[in-house]
């Protein structure tokens, strides 16, 4: 129906996360119909993202290396944050989540996914680099830091259990404190809906 | 369109909560098909929830009472419950979530209610009726008990915080310990989608 | 956790159509508080719904009969409605739909339900009662009709089809006009989202 | 929070159809973690869209042209197409709608939009295009086709009925025969949730 290249177009888009033939093909009319200069800004971007936005040696984040020798994300070389505090999440935007808040000042490690309940897919979680950087910060390119509390941010899914369950037991040689975080009710969430884990742990978490 | 008598019930059962006229002739076509004695079952439970259902003196939640003496519920009745608890509900289902979760073993007190947002509605909650309870549980059947931490367990909606800022100062001169439940990421949630506050919570609450 | 009485009434109203556990218990709370009058009055027409609601010996259509010797409904009564035409549909409701419009003026056949797709379940449609009524209205109560059009205004969903496929082999001997209700894009629809079928249809009834 | 280009391409995406900015940075962390090659084939295709893509002359559907001296799209250029059959749709993922049901073979006119209902937006709509090209086909490129019945293929929405009407009205001096698409129930939907309009044009178009 679509002419060839169009088709590969929406193809391509439909790969993106939570898009489909539908959305992409909307994409697609869109960025026909965007002024040239906001198409050539988006192409430029992404090819920046590509070429030149790093990964942190220590924590996986990526991030803006103005000189070529940095190694080190912004909050990795931030003397001021708390380097005995290190927080595990799953993913970047789950960072960017919990920097929001204002709250947290440790530091961070991106895990790079769950431990899938299915069997059939392989687990590709970052367990092994965790432990190394838990152990030998230095070799990372992080220094003075001496974790005391190892926070793992997942979320309270199947699959974020199973693998805060996973790393606990991963971890236990390493004999850190390790923690996760509180469940509770949600802001604007209702007692009458709550699972019982939910409300019980808000019970218990009243203040 | 449908024989008056019909419509009639149509339009009561519309007025049960979220129900609407579609519905309602659901439930009438259901009723019209179902076994003489299942429609006579419901019809006699009505009415002995109308006559024969009793409201507690003191926590306001209902129950049924075989002796026309009793004026308390089992709750407040059971001498093994810790009488220096005291938890503020919404309406009897929140009571019902919160004794399923096996994890508290206080008394209750059902508000009836929380402070409209909309300022036409106007309040209809019992907080007078909660200060005298907290005061005098005696004079409403309730005795050996002095209440030493009221927990105010409403929702953390828009409506919720305002009564419980209002309870907490409505209560203040009653000097007690005033608690509310902790926020949090409920079961199967996500961090990328908790608003900042309910994540700051469950940061702050980890263990 | 609920008053047993109160638990069974949860249970009768949980069979209702589309009502789970926790619509119940809003159910019963809202009886509790509603007005005495009020829920006589639901019982009343309960009662009244069971015992003096008359099904039409000729269409199946529920109605009000004042006296104990009509058999047939208003509309089968009604010596205005062209009674060449004979409307089939699956229940009470989609009656009233149809009446709504206001376009239709024969009469109505109800079938009681769809030939299920799954094979579990065993067909419970009225197919013979249908024939039976085509052949000899006056058999039962209806004169002066002479249908010449049959027209299946069933659901186009999977089991409507299929009910609509069954019921034109099954009249197929009585040589009378059979015709179904014309596919299309409702109201609000959306060319974009619309399947090929009712696309397709859509152009061929377009004027 | 995020490094400054990442922002940048996140307010980029955030402003493509029905995406907002966690959609937009799921999709940046999709495009970094994804092969050089795939990027660099998005790339490419996307410029080829704005470069090479064209747009015809006559119903302003987008299309490929092999050699530039082309001007028009392979369904305008088909001679085998219907040239006495117009039909106007809002926007190109419609007509491949259309095209998908294989059920119309005449020509098409993409209208770039609808009225909107509320005043403040301006129409971008090309109705007089439209008049043109109904008038003198052959300036536009389109040979041999005198066009005798106008479709408008416009959604059953508010904004689409509107501009149905407003189109009758401006086409009306030319004389032409004007259909539009015929309401009535979806594959899947249900009579008993129908509204009066399309459950009434469903019933005039029975078949």
């Amino acid at each position: 129906m679509y002419p060839k290249s169009i088709q590969k177009l929406i193809d391509i888009f439909s790969k993106f996360p939570g898009v489909g033939p539908k959305t992409a093909a909307r994409f697609i009319f869109y960025l026909k119909k965007v002024p040239e200069k906001e198409v050539e800004n988006l192409l430029e971007l992404i090819k920046h993202l590509k070429k030149d936005i790093k990964t942190c040696s220590f924590c996986f984040n990526i991030f803006e290396g103005p000189g070529a020798k940095e190694d080190l994300c912004p909050i990795c070389q931030n003397p001021t944050r708390d380097r005995t505090l290190l927080c595990v999440v799953e993913k970047e935007q789950d960072l960017v989540s919990i920097e929001k808040t204002d709250k947290y000042k440790g530091l961070y490690f991106i895990l790079g996914g769950t431990i899938p309940i299915l069997k059939k897919e392989k687990k590709k979680i970052k367990e092994k680099e965790l432990k190394q950087r838990i152990l030998h910060p230095e070799k990372f390119g992080l220094f003075a830091a001496e974790f005391k509390e190892i926070i793992l941010a997942l979320n309270p899914t199947a699959e974020g259990k199973a693998t805060m369950l996973y790393l606990k037991r991963f971890l236990k040689p390493l004999d850190k404190k390790i923690t996760s975080l509180g469940l509770g009710l949600p802001k604007g969430g209702e007692l009458e809906y709550a699972d019982e884990e939910t409300l019980a742990s808000a019970f218990e978490r009243r203040e």
